[in-house]
């Protein structure tokens, strides 16, 4: 069974740091990998919200401008999970903030699920909700700059076949889903 | 428009380094961003490799040590896409690699998404594949320990709701569409 047996910090800035851990192989042997990691390990929640109009499902998606990116990410509205937050509460937060939607009603709240385990130990629980369809005023923090679309099946499929926009892979998924079955639970 | 006009790196490891990049808001008003990076902005791809045995559909998973998250992640055979490559034959190869399973069929290739926008710009391609039924030898490098299981609806759906387990955050949702609907594209 291979384990951590040393974990050293080697940078630290605001949101990020870099994180080496010494770790042993099946025969004891030891190795190192270096890890990104959010200070605290704060996780984050990635709010699915779903509408029906008519009885015609349709999705809240976002376009952000994503720093790491250069460029703009259609994806769904995500944030990280505060002290004295869960996933749930986060996610009724961040879907008012970003988009103006209120939730209506919790749909599914997946596990703790990981973004990339080779570089980050990073965490997201995914929420999917149930909104109302008037949206309120957005409350956006700082330089956040973040466009809403109520997208259905025909939209999405458009806008997945555009090979000049950019996906997350989790957004990219449920949508792929939302447009061959209609829905995405 | 947001845009970055300047980039620094901060700290740099071999697989892993801090890149602080300044972007101007749409009121030209400037902001720092740290993101994390592998060097040479190399990106991975990740291989969904299915199987009908008797027209049953099945996936096959692997557990791997990821260090990372201390523990064993359940999710589908990755690699970095090295240069000369593309991300068909990553996949090829690190199927190969990891599981012994030889590629039959290329069914789907995704874009290019990004496992954690906010984060970082590394980005994978969703490679989906069907696979023949006899696995050769594997050909696992330095550390590396991976478990292969052939699995169908009903296991992943029992593997699913063990509470126990880590999951990536793309197996999870393409292994959810699995449990419902018995294929993955």
């Amino acid at each position: 069974m291979q384990k951590i047996i040393a974990t050293k910090r080697i940078a630290e800035t605001k949101f990020i740091n870099l994180v080496e851990d010494v770790y042993t192989d099946n025969d004891g042997k030891e190795h190192r990998w270096v890890k990104a990691q959010r200070p605290n390990g704060q996780h984050a929640a990635v709010i699915v919200p779903m509408l029906r109009i008519n009885s015609t499902p349709y999705l809240i998606v976002t376009k952000e401008f994503r720093v790491p990116l250069n460029g703009y990410e259609f994806g769904f509205p995500a944030g990280l999970i505060d002290p004295g937050e869960n996933p749930t509460s986060t996610a009724v937060r961040e879907l008012r903030e970003e988009t103006g939607y209120k939730v209506d009603k919790i749909l599914e709240v997946s596990p703790l699920v990981f973004n990339s385990p080779g570089l980050t130990d990073e965490g997201v629980y995914l929420v999917y909700v149930e909104v109302s369809q008037k949206p309120e005023e957005t409350n956006l923090q700082g330089s956040e700059e973040i466009v809403t679309y109520i997208m259905g099946q025909e939209g999405i499929k458009t806008l997945l076949d555009d090979s000049s926009k950019l996906f997350g892979a989790k957004a990219w998924l449920i949508f792929k889903q939302f447009v061959k079955h209609g829905e995405v639970i």
